[in-house]
């Protein structure tokens, strides 16, 4: 019922001065497309390849003062995240990204350059990706609410689904746990450095290759790490009926987040276990010798009901911090 | 950083209460999938099939107070919109809808019931064009926004895109116009019928068939009606490089628009004119022979810059009504 004006020429540099159009080119504009994109911006749709001839699709939500804090985190770090948690779910099913969708509600008085700034940590992710931004909408609303929808394609694999896990399976992981839980209990001390861990909770390096390995290696089950290790494995043991047991000895926990835990007086381990928003990859293998070289084994499979929790560490119920293991039960 | 709690076992009805997981449960279960969802909700994302081998895809954004008000629309009228707009972008590439992908952002304190009455209306209107939904997000904000991506198939056609009119080609219409633009005028002045009218403003009933048909009888451009006709047939001139004009003769007042618009004292030809909201189907075929059974000639394309205006109304410019014209030039 109500659109942005058209550019009132007055040097006005919000998103209702430039209308609709101005904002989206501003998005679009002297941006390249990958090959995947057939038909990009401009058109009632866009045109993305899907040589399987099945498409991987997901949708997230980031909403100001939920997901993302203007304050904390600059644009362009909402705009990488944005985009890296939604490739995050395409490659956990073991597909290759092939193309990012963007709808932004943004009220009216934004600056452009807020704009420009998402758009281009959105456009910087997908290149580390190697895709690009094939379309979206913009409108307006009283808070930055962002949606990205990133499709993907499995190039003749199955997809990797949670619930293939076998008992006796292999549990393994790639890329970094604890580290943005370590940059938030940073930024809520008031702190802004280091900035190497500061900067994992503004925006998640998910191991975009790694998926697609770890299914060409023959995984049974993967998830990507969102909610926690331990919530998240949770869920590999409920859709797989079976139950896991993970190592601790085996979760590496980097010099720099150690430092980090004990300047706050925090466990660096409980990071590890239960801090969400890494997205690095977890997965079960058939056995050790089906690991992909980069991922580290950290557990194991078992059979439902043999263990005193659905997923044991070190072999009891975790226990740790302040209560993280019954947030998730 | 936060996130809608688990159930209290209060009887608490919200979607706080319900948690993240409960209102995806409440959204999605029960619900049939068609053939063409290969992994539904409940993995890490959705599989999709895409024969073509390419898929379409298009993302809008609906926010609360800007496109639709829950005091003038039920829930499930929202629903279906929010849906019904996706779908049409995608039958005006020529492509036949093969899934939608849901992000639903609302308060904690929004009543469940409102959420399965919006996700009823979204089935329901996928259900209109043989599909499903086959994933989503739902997370908390502060307004209800709805992001919906939907996916198509272009049977092994090109995609038919704004930029393929050409000077000679018939222009043609398919679907309702003005009707919304009506609707929301009775709405307006406080009245709640005619129903037929006032329900074409809480959602459109775009013709998801005549897409495909339109491509498959050579259809050399296409756009969904949303700004109003006279503004999407300028995006037609814009993109394909010609002018159009329209003649009113063949424009279809309605007999009940007609009545509404004279208990209202407006022109019903300036709704159908610059309504929006719509989303009928306005296509160019390279002759009359070449335009499908149920669509309606209602102009034609002539070379740009032979017209006073890229886009003419029987030949002159538009200055009907309130001025609509000057809205979009």
């Amino acid at each position: 019922m109500q659109k942005p004006s058209k550019d009132t020429g007055s040097g006005d540099r919000t998103v209702a001065s430039l209308g609709e159009f101005g904002t989206i080119d501003a998005v679009t504009s002297g941006r390249s497309q990958p090959d995947s994109t057939v038909v990009g911006p401009g058109d009632d749709a866009a045109v993305v390849t899907a040589p399987d001839g099945r498409v991987v699709a997901t949708t997230d939500v980031l909403v100001q003062g939920v997901h993302f804090r203007l304050d904390w985190s600059q644009p362009e770090h909402v705009g990488r995240k944005s985009v890296a948690v939604n490739l995050a779910d395409v490659v956990a099913m073991g597909a290759r990204p092939s193309s990012v969708l963007v709808g932004l509600a943004c009220p009216g008085t934004t600056d452009i350059s807020t704009v420009t700034e998402l758009a281009d940590g959105m456009w910087a992710e997908a290149a580390r990706a190697g895709i690009g931004l094939a379309g979206g909408d913009t409108v307006s609303a009283d808070q930055v609410v962002i949606s990205v929808t990133a499709l993907g394609d499995l190039q003749g694999r199955a997809p990797v689904l949670r619930s293939g896990a076998r008992a006796g399976d292999v549990l393994a992981m790639c890329g970094r746990l604890g580290w943005a839980a370590g940059g938030l209990a940073v930024l809520g001390r008031g702190f802004r450095s280091p900035v190497g861990v500061v900067n994992a909770h503004r925006y998640p390096e998910p191991p975009y290759t790694e998926g697609p390995a770890a299914a060409e290696a023959g995984a049974t089950s993967m998830i990507d790490v969102s909610d926690g290790l331990l919530a998240d494995v949770q869920h590999l043991a409920t859709s797989s009926g079976v139950g896991f047991d993970i190592a601790t000895q085996n979760l590496r926990v980097d010099d720099r987040l150690a430092e980090v835990a004990s300047a706050l007086g925090a466990d660096p381990l409980h990071w590890v276990l239960t801090g969400g928003e890494d997205h690095a990859l977890v997965a079960t293998f058939p056995g050790e010798g089906s690991v992909p070289q980069g991922w580290t084994r950290i557990g194991t499979v078992v059979p439902a009901g043999s263990g005193p929790a659905p997923v044991t560490v070190d072999g009891g119920p975790y226990t740790g911090g302040d209560g993280g293991w019954q947030h998730w039960r």
